[in-house]
């Protein structure tokens, strides 16, 4: 690719926001300013659908305070959408472009936009057209090849870590109970691994530490194994906090539950409703009958569901950095001639956390699955590996103490009591 | 009361925690070091449950530093219980006050802990048994009686803003749909209210500003009005980002429910899962057909859950400050021969807030419900008044921007494109 007179660059986001996607958007604005051959920055409004439809916003019109709290919020500023180009949208494409003058296309997304992204540069080939598009990796889900992490995922971490380890803070002062967790996660248990950076807020009491039980979807989910290890861990404890990811709810059969293929509405079972949690509220309550000192066991469920990207005012600062970056490098290499990549972010240290991005090839990304591996479980497969929060910690970035109480009872005066 | 020798002082935790339950209990630690007639501070292990069964913690032996990590925790640092006590309880109650020297109670907790000091202080007198014995209001349903506001309501207010400012900068920017989120609230809306200062976030945008539509359980709620409601805003503005409190659900029949009476578990409809947000999703996506540019309508609904008084590290500032002053300042009372009483919070200005503590007659608590009065509501009933906005901007604090990147859209060089 050889461009040489001025051009526009063009920002797309693309499928689910993160916390920090409007942080790789500012770095692409920033960064541009650099060059002069960039002449302004373009955002499609709504992804694939604003391009198509000409829905196009000049970012290079914003002031820099207003940049800089955009930038620190969730949700997608630009907008987003879940659009595949169709072979025929790919003439329009090209149209747009040409109209706008726009020569350098920045894709940010996940695995999905990668692969519109490769659609966009075969048609380029194709035409013999010289544009230069680079993907910029996103997603709360950190299941894109390549990368050592995906931006978006280190503060869905932080917020599935400060719930779980509140949630517990909960659970023992209240509950004395089984509460179960739903964390995002369809394919892959990242975030759901994720939570157990909660252990880190725990301190001192690192051995009875939330989330005390973590299951994946990577790996397959038995009821039996689940209520054995529920009812060991109770034993122990006296209490259960555990996470689960939403997508081993596409491991059960309707069979499982209750009889049922379908619930009232019709729908399939589970996605996107709070049913995976009432399911597992049930089997506890149903198989386990354990009877604490303070009363029947009660066993709840909470479904986390969006705010774990979408909460206001919780990002992981290194999230933040290496999302600016991502989006800043982009234009670098953009500039310098290499495209038709992926961003990817490579690790140097974890302590101090340092990292650096380079490229790969986008056939190496699109549609393809970065699961979480073995080595990042426990040998349970029911938690997580220290090499797991040892990778995820920096990333998630410091967390507030989850203190408690010393229980150091007084000597007792009098004779025991019956109720 | 007249208590002249040295005594002990007890505390209980009692119902549901909050964020900032563990302030007052360090109010009443850090309070008491200032009278000498009080030799040292006991809690109850688990409220109730730990004063019958002599479940007694020295708190005056913890550290300073780690109080102050305790204090910012939610989670009940003592333990919680549910525990009323029985007429044959009582004796115990006393042997326990008895045998150790326990001469100073202070309750923490709702209207049913109001109630339980009630009958331990009747209890008292009819034994001619000196025992002053103080309420501490805590909840962060806000329900209390004769109290300004309830310390744990601006933090539970809080993280429901900050979960609905940006759930709307998700829905804005990804599914242009219905978004509902069910609120805490069996009985009264007050947190599903306090969602609404997520409209400070949004600043100049405020006409358009989250949460569009907020249901409390002191208004019937009707189907009909409600799938208009959604309507009308989703005319107006392409999206909406709706506040339900759970006390709604009490409301439905049955046979609101397609037909059911139960769920498949045998449970009662509702309460503690996500059923409720997945009916009213239901109904939304079967009596609205709307067809927005980016696709069909999509309604999801989250359940915010326990996260709203547990989720570690989001405090209000004033709300901590408030709960360590009903804490501190229930010992001043106690040590000055003022009993029998909840401590109660007196506004004396919103701007700049500044309050003070007063008492009430635990008659005027004990049992009581303190519902959203109407002139906190909009005329529709769907949404807060201004009067709710001033009355809880403090309690919740200022709230990070939840900016958005201005729709300016560049001159269209093509026709219109027709997918």
């Amino acid at each position: 690719m050889s461009i040489s007179k001025k051009a526009s660059a063009l920002v797309l986001q693309s499928g689910g926001p993160t916390a920090v996607i409007n942080q790789s958007l500012h770095g692409v604005v920033v960064a541009s300013r650099d060059y002069a051959k960039i002449d302004r920055v373009l955002g499609a409004y709504h992804g694939l659908h604003g391009l198509l439809h000409e829905n196009l916003i000049d970012l290079t019109q914003i002031d820099g305070e207003r940049w800089k709290q955009i930038a620190a919020c969730p949700g997608a500023a630009l907008g987003s959408a879940r659009l595949k180009p169709k072979k025929s949208d790919l003439d329009r494409v090209f149209e747009v472009f040409k109209a706008h003058n726009i020569q350098y296309v920045f894709y940010n997304g996940g695995n999905d936009s990668a692969e519109a992204a490769q659609l966009i540069r075969a048609e380029a080939n194709a035409r013999g057209v010289e544009i230069g598009i680079l993907h910029i990796p996103k997603t709360i889900d950190n299941d894109l090849m390549e990368t050592d992490h995906c931006p978006g995922f280190g503060s869905a971490a932080r917020v599935a870590s400060l719930l779980a380890a509140g949630d517990d803070l909960d659970n023992m002062s209240f509950y004395n109970g089984v509460k179960i967790n739903i964390a995002m996660g369809r394919h892959t248990g990242w975030i759901a691994a994720g939570s157990a950076l909660a252990r880190h807020c725990f301190g001192d009491e690192l051995e009875n530490a939330a989330p005390h039980l973590v299951y994946f979807p990577e790996v397959k989910f038995n009821e039996t194994s689940f209520l054995n290890d529920v009812q060991r861990t109770y034993d122990r404890l006296g209490r259960v906090t555990l996470v689960v990811s939403e997508g081993i709810a596409d491991q059960f059969t309707g069979d499982a539950f209750v009889g049922n293929e379908k619930d009232e509405f019709g729908n399939p079972l589970f996605s996107g409703s709070g049913r995976l949690g009432d399911y597992l509220v049930h089997i506890v309550e149903k198989n386990l009958k354990i009877k604490s000192e303070l009363g029947k066991l009660r066993a709840r469920a909470d479904t986390w569901g969006y705010m774990q990207r979408s909460i206001l005012g919780i990002t992981s600062e290194n999230d933040a950095k290496d999302a600016f970056r991502v989006g800043a490098d982009a234009v670098g290499y953009m500039m310098a001639g290499k495209s038709d990549s992926m961003v990817t972010i490579v690790r140097k240290s974890s302590e101090p956390y340092a990292c650096q991005t380079s490229l790969c090839d986008l056939a190496l990304v699109a549609q393809k699955t970065r699961y979480l591996p073995e080595e990042f479980m426990n040998s349970a497969k029911n938690g997580v590996s220290d090499a797991f929060l040892q990778y995820a910690a920096p990333l998630v970035g410091r967390l507030p103490a989850a203190q408690t109480l010393p229980v150091n009872l007084s000597e007792k005066r009098l004779s025991e009591y019956k109720r």
